[in-house]
């Protein structure tokens, strides 16, 4: 990542894409006072896309939203937390499209052209009023600047710890390119909230349906790969714009390659972030499958580990558990023999060809304690009909404290 | 249930079935000087079938006891504690065997006709010295009363508080038949522990395909409808043994019927009361879901909403939160519509056609907090394509108890 400024760092210089401005404002939907109002806008037309939330359930601005992208004109994204205007029926559906015209307004374009995302208390109407009153004000607060960018990644938070934004250059023959996105998600572990949502910006230049298809490969291979409780919230956004004012081409196959793999590596920087950010964790989980014969099968047993609430307390406890670990893989419903299979935990090899090996338990448990990242290598490469393919996935531990925030009377 | 005693009870007088004789002994496999070897004979062949994990690492004994299921020649069924006998390899499944001979060499039978279920730790070779000992004492401790059927239920529990076992008289035109059932298992709770067992015997005359279809039938709607945390364990067993001692026949559809009624009923009393034993839970929560199409896909939302550690969570907390209810339906992969669904908590209605009710929240919360059990009633039956199928499903809530039971250093 040439040029990246790592997310969750506290002091964070990450840039905009040229082209782009951004703001951060206080409009008045958190009690707290706190910021609210985050504005993303392109000075041209922009080609987008969109990924979004599998759950039947969803948010009127996922509703919106999704019915504008992939598009070639689009010119920005508005995003308010504090409210997730989920569960709201049509008059939330009314309300996310008039915040979009408010700000097509200011910014003297359509309305399909601005694109929303809402994070917060589930099935509460939006304080329109207020909201409608912050519009003006946080467009007249648009800047390029990475102080404008930190407050926009500010305002999108909730249970945030810490704001989660990251840029990558990449040199190509025409010129350099830049993406650069932002994230807010403590992981659907703050009561009631609806919680993941990312916006990734880059000024270079790629029709609607390249946005599709890198936004969808750089989104299945990142913030797909993460869990914290394996609740799917209504409200999960992941949108791409591409403005094209760097005035440069990917001109080779190895060019467009090198723009997805940064589209991909901001992804990932801010998807791992909310897994370090998940409140209540103690360990942050690196879980890596390997030798399926397809990458699905990869991923869904590294999902199984990753969502048993077994491996996660045993991680929470520093206890090199691989008896979880191998039953959790046992039934994600893909075919292999124990015999076939070798488990290390940070890099100490637990278990192999179908019966345990014998390992210094102790000495594994302190480099549990001691660390907070956790590497979990599944390989079921031994077995005749092993293949080449892979999966990473990161989780956190479960630890009485998630209980203790989740449990909390809140409605 | 008529002539039932209630599984759970502190007393608990559950009878045999004419023809079965039972024994609860120690032969030393638990530290902890408990007894850990249980027996269960039928004096003649009975016919039997076996429902198993579906984990693809499985214990040596469900290998065994698969391999000879259904069966129409079946004497009996030895269980030890302490030890699961998974993740063994081949000395595992050699030892498995060797333990279901030594019983049929006792009751001068063949190895073929005994059935074998193990549970414990897992990884570690049995203790074969004193299993071999210990079961010719068994043997000589057979005995039709209720007492032994008692001690026989104790000699499976590992976590458990409490032993768990029943029985159901039916009435027939014939005569009366009877079906009982033990079971063990604080639900996959215990460090290690492999952890559901039942063995469901019925002086009934039933061929083996008749016991296979009565066992699935009754299995689906009740150890298949409970969850604690999600995670299968290596070496869940169910299985039925009918050895037609009453000398009564079904002679009627309706009473073949009355008698997978009876097996079910009694499956359902072991399968909830392994949810009221599962340590760390405070609440036992049923969930009702109706109005679908199929009963899969009522079964797989019933199972999303209990799966979910935010809705489990709330629970804990005495929280009516909705909102983490019909997110987990939403994300169950059923197509409905939010518009179609009813949610009650406890009779209350609190989310209609897509938005929520104005409820008095402090007292259901109340209601929550000074009841054990807690009430889930989710409907879809205000859609276009709602049906009429419906599933019940049971789970425990999820507490700091669970975490702090799961998290401490076992390995």
């Amino acid at each position: 990542m040439s040029g990246a400024s790592s997310a969750g760092a506290q002091e964070n210089h990450a840039k905009l894409p040229k082209g782009f401005r951004a703001s951060g404002t206080t409009c008045g939907i958190k009690v707290s006072g706190k910021s609210d109002l985050s504005l993303f806008v392109s000075d041209c037309d922009a080609s987008g896309a969109g990924v979004f939330t599998q759950n039947r359930v969803c948010g009127a601005p996922v509703t919106v939203s999704k019915s504008r992208v992939p598009g070639s004109e689009l010119r920005g994204v508005i995003v308010n937390s504090g409210n997730s205007n989920a569960c709201t029926g049509d008059p939330g559906l009314a309300d996310a499209r008039k915040m979009t015209a408010a700000v097509a307004s200011e910014l003297s374009c359509d309305a399909e052209q601005i694109l929303i995302c809402s994070t917060g208390v589930i099935g509460v109407p939006l304080p329109m009023d207020c909201i409608l009153r912050g519009i003006p004000h946080a467009v007249s607060q648009l800047c390029s600047e990475s102080q404008s960018f930190m407050a926009a990644a500010t305002a999108m938070m909730t249970t945030d710890t810490f704001a989660k934004l990251c840029h990558v250059d990449v040199q190509l023959a025409g010129g350099t390119v830049r993406v650069a996105g932002v994230a807010k998600g403590a992981a659907m572990i703050a009561p009631n909230m609806a919680t993941m949502l990312s916006v990734i910006m880059t000024d270079a230049r790629l029709t609607p349906e390249q946005c599709d298809w890198v936004l969808r490969y750089a989104v299945d291979r990142t913030f797909n790969c993460i869990s914290v409780d394996g609740h799917t919230s209504t409200s999960d956004t992941v949108l791409l714009l591409a403005n094209g004012a760097s005035g440069v081409d990917a001109q080779t196959d190895d060019e467009s390659n090198q723009i997805r793999d940064a589209v991909m590596n901001v992804c990932q920087a801010l998807s791992t972030s909310i897994i370090r950010d998940a409140e209540g964790c103690s360990h942050f989980v690196t879980i890596d499958v390997t030798g399926l014969s397809s990458r699905d099968q990869a991923f869904r047993m590294a999902r199984s580990i990753a969502d048993s609430p077994l491996v996660k307390t045993a991680i929470a406890g520093a206890d090199p558990n691989w008896g979880r670990i191998v039953s959790a893989a046992g039934y994600a419903g893909v075919p292999f023999e124990p015999s076939w299979v070798t488990l290390k935990i940070n890099g100490t090899e637990v278990y192999r060809a179908g019966v345990p090996v014998v390992f210094k338990a102790a000495e594994l448990s302190a480099s549990m304690r001691e660390n907070r990242d956790v590497h979990i290598e599944f390989s079921v490469a031994g077995g005749p009909s092993s293949g080449m393919e892979r999966a990473r996935f990161w989780t956190s531990d479960l630890t009485c404290e998630y209980v203790r925030l989740n449990s909390e009377y809140t409605t």
